[in-house]
């Protein structure tokens, strides 16, 4: 292995979840270090925090606009070669598009940004800076998603018909969950969390996953979008009908109020040849149901022959050895530091084009249920005029 | 045990796969005997598939009217007792009416009917016939569907949320398929299914579980149906979403042109207290989701304590000694026999009234579906309006 | 269909679980007709069980031997065809020998006797009698271990290397469980049960399977036999380390006092070129694992094509229509009716070559675990001979 | 998190599957830093493996004797503060033994040793030298693991009655596997794996999960091995029966010619208040079945409240993000750096007792085998003495 990419860090402070995610993720390949952050907006914490992850004072900077700056003075073989971006959604973009000006690669925790608007705006910076940007999209990373996009890609599902997805969790199903942790507290705020609650946050994960699966683009939603929770302010809850490119069909569910789920991301892609089903709960199985035959369980696995070698390279360990969420992350970050290093093709479902596509979903569907549910294109640059 | 209740049937020649279900059904608790039948328009032909089910010759008849005018002959000790209807689709309801009307009571497949109007006439005649009608939904004769809802009618999941419903098929995924057995050929013909083909057909199974269990009623509805085969003439395919009476939102999908599926009937109950899952293809296992415990998996026996005494009574094994489909068919001519034989009360899932809204979503599915999946009321009454 | 064969009953009075499965399995395909029966040794109990099921008075009999004489005095086209024995184990013997001195065949639930002594008599019996015999082992006759059984045969799993079957249960768990029912009564007493409890109840099952399935016989048997709980007078417990004919080497693991577990009889067979899994709690699954391939799984239904025609046969159902228990049992009765009309040869498991088979593997077990386990023939005549 | 951990590594030249997941493991949670090792004989390959490492050169060394001695010759807060041994099993000895001598904590690879005398001489100089000893069984790093053996040691199952643990793999299910790898290579040859191939290889992790889990210990065991695979000198497949210390009764099976297996670990614990299940292949869910109860599925996940709290800090994630074999991997590192930066105590299932029992069971297994499955002691002493 080569030397290692400089990273910094803005947001993930003492108790983030994902920013701790993204660490490891980071560090599981030995590709990247840590060299620079911005933790807190508080300098002494985020020093503090630095510390503990074993970097300089002097690198533990007291906001982003700091860092860029500062790490944009050091020699180039001493600074930074892109960011990390995992702060509560709202800040997402400023930091971004601030990284990106200062001349940084930036890697982002999704969604990319809090409305479409912003994210037409970083995606023409990034074609302007000529620089690398890439979104988490997390579930996209596991090897037996990867997978099924590529059997789908080489026909083997033939034809498209209908797809089915849905991603049910169950921690904000209670009043009490809104303000339970700090997590919560932003994602139900519309302040930080956009204009939308669980579809921006989880809905926009489903949404990716069945289009960077089938490989089609959904052309029009109808979405039906709830908030559950007394209140709350924004939807907690939804389901749409979608048109996809080649006329195809799917059904899409996001809920965060389904008691006692998990994290329970699935989908079903019935083509006229053979059909799928993944879960994402039990990553390292995928079904493959072909007419007048067994179903087949593929495995991931570094050992799987019958996987493409892209996929198997993406397994850290033989079938029987179970991988997940955080293998998943690393695989994003090992790929961003291939392509910052040597400049290897990101696979394009974690590129601004699919994060603009994402936020076109989310003010589809808002549109569409503020109307009843009635049909709207999911075509960015359309929603953008209807704006204006 | 008391004596058997003495049945007619009408369908069911050779090659019927559903009549012989319905026969093993009827036969396996030995409630019932099959005593006359009109199994073939042709005489020879019914005789001979009677004799070949132990019936004299002389009550193997060429027609249902020839049927249910010579039984009504015979003394009331020796005539059928109720009349099961087992034919395609389009003969539902001329041969339940006619039986009716000459004073048999009527355990019918499902749909009972192929419009709406008919239904309703057909609700009619059954009230001023004062008389027994019964819908086989076989999914809502197992024994852990039965426990879902005593679950849900306990409060067990708080306030119902949100319902997914989907019944995926792949028997009519290729176009070969539309001629390839007797039963495909008529669910695909509007002369002998109806309006609808696949909403006929199986998304009525789903729409009646969802109520059956939720024990809540759909509101409205915005569908999409679709033909994905070539050259068929009604929906194979589908998607719903609806708005349920207390506020739910729910999700309904069916498909018969999902290639590599079996029967793959599944629901999703999400409460703001607890959630359940059931899928058909595993009807011995129900599970309950509840915050802050580990899930529990249900299992259909006998000898489960923790079942409704009545759900109980549905199991004939212990747990472990897995029940399936003919069972839970048999479970609905059980209890119609002791509806004939004592007057217990049949299971209000199986009503006409039952049947009437299944008729009534199919309509409202259609009309919405012409209307770009604009929303629709299922209300009967006010779909029978819209049409006058 | 051709008419039905007559059958007579011994056993099987009010509250037998597995004389009500008999009796529906019997009725399930309309091929067998119950005529006689002593249900009890109490006259007016065997009456009264009988005409609940809807027999004449006359041929309810008070004791076998009576209703052997009765029924062999009854012209040949009314008297019975066939004995089903549904008694207590330990008089399955008797029952079948008076059976077959009477000129009846006989259905035996299984252990066919209770010593292996009684079995060679038996053998011997129906070898000079030259009736039909027929052991009910239910697990044999669902149509994925059929398929298995096939596959095998085939030489699908190459030479098979190793085995492991197992039996949990844990109906007799407690210490209070050995008077709770009549079943746990008769099972967990000598006097009826025979010399073993556990392992003549369903170690039989497990020995059976691994025969029947993988085509081999068992050479030697190291068994260790416990009882878990106090005041048992037989064995509730136990595993074994078996050899095969082949060199092959298995693990065999049966238990009546397993907390919690229902019926999980479970078989992995493992091949030098595949291997497969089955479960009797999900008895239409088969999971065929092939080295480099996906895992199988095989489904059960009359409509998959890639099943034998004779496992097709089967069932009676398409895939994802549930078969179970009682089906299993069913086809038990259908392929002995068509023995008893037609002269179709019964699968060779289910005869009394097998039945001998079973009663050599208790005895083994027996004498091995009684010499802590040292290893020990399963040869029905090396056993007998080291008794003389 | 305070400092790293200063770590050596022996073994884990280019292409070692194990020390490549030692590594990450080492990486994932920031504890410790690799500052030297000796990755091959050959120095350039040492040095070559140690610079893609990160490491600087002089501490890239050629032989682990000059590792040990250059690095007790530096300054105390510089040099390794503990060793990892990733080498082939019949160097874990002599490298523990000098790492030890010369004053090093010590983190290996199983098994421990490749004897059981080498096992007792590395237990007695663990004593001796006051230092830090762990063994990697990873298996029982897993949260679910742990969880399972607190509800055990809490009672919550009752007496332990009686395991069954298997562990079917299929990678040496070929004659062509035997040199098909390194790993194949080493395992399968006297020299390099010790008197027992697959027992010693897995058979030692289904006999520690089984004595971790329990919290009971093997008396004796009856074990039967076998060489499947033609021209191979050591046994790769086998089974066993056991008896543990409070009565209870177990069968243990292990093979690696089970074609199409992958690593199919798992266990069953009969209790006579309850029972468990757990998979290896599924790590994040453990069944709990209690009478007369649905079955539970425990899941792992930070967030559980119903976990133990230790067991909930193994757990990087909330329920519903998978983790798996690399985190528990993980698990094990943090906690040795814990151990040797705190002094926090090490989990005694990966002391240098269970070490010592491990090596016992694998000879006890080939004692017994030699000698027809008799039954021998797993004393480690006793069996010691046997010997001498």
């Amino acid at each position: 292995m080569a030397r290692k990419i400089r990273m910094g860090m803005v947001g993930g402070g003492e108790g983030s979840f994902i920013a701790s995610i993204h660490r490891m993720a980071a560090r599981l390949d030995d590709s990247i270090e840590l060299v620079a952050g911005c933790f807190s907006r508080q300098h002494p914490k985020s020093i503090q925090m630095g510390q503990q992850l074993g970097l300089e004072s002097a690198r533990c900077y007291a906001s982003y606009e700091q860092m860029f700056e500062a790490e944009a003075a050091l020699p180039a073989d001493k600074r930074i070669e892109f960011v990390s971006i995992v702060t509560p959604n709202h800040m997402h973009f400023p930091v971004a598009k601030a990284a990106l000006l200062a001349g940084f690669n930036v890697l982002s925790d999704k969604p990319a940004t809090t409305s479409l608007e912003q994210a037409i705006a970083l995606q023409q910076l990034v074609q302007q800076q000529q620089l690398h940007y890439g979104l988490t999209h997390t579930y996209a990373a596991y090897p037996l998603v990867r997978q099924a996009r590529q059997m789908i890609a080489q026909g083997k599902l033939g034809t498209v018909r209908r797809i089915s997805v849905s991603y049910p969790q169950g921690w904000l199903a209670d009043s009490a969950d809104t303000q339970a942790s700090a997590q919560a507290s932003w994602r139900t705020d519309p302040e930080r969390s956009g204009e939308s609650g669980c579809f921006a946050d989880i809905g926009t994960h489903a949404f990716h996953l069945l289009e960077y699966v089938s490989g089609l683009q959904v052309m029009e939603i109808a979405a039906d979008l709830v908030t559950q929770v007394k209140d709350r302010l924004l939807d907690d809850d939804g389901a749409a009908m979608l048109r996809l490119t080649n006329g195809a069909r799917a059904t899409l569910m996001a809920s965060q109020a389904c008691t006692g789920l998990g994290n329970n991301l699935q989908i079903s892609i019935y083509g006229d040849r053979a059909s799928l089903y993944w879960q994402q709960e039990q990553p390292n199985q995928l079904w493959l149901q072909r007419r007048g035959e067994p179903q087949q369980l593929w495995t991931a696995g570094a050992d799987c022959d019958y996987l493409d070698v892209a996929v198997r390279d993406l397994c850290r360990t033989p079938a029987g050895h179970p991988e997940g969420y955080i293998e998943a992350f690393a695989n994003l970050y090992r790929d961003f530091a291939l392509l910052v290093r040597n400049g290897e093709q990101l696979d394009d479902g974690l590129s601004i084009d699919a994060a603009v596509r994402g936020m076109a979903f989310i003010r589809a569907a808002l549109l569409s249920s503020q109307n009843n549910a009635s049909w709207v294109s999911v075509d960015p640059l359309a929603l953008q005029k209807q704006i204006d």
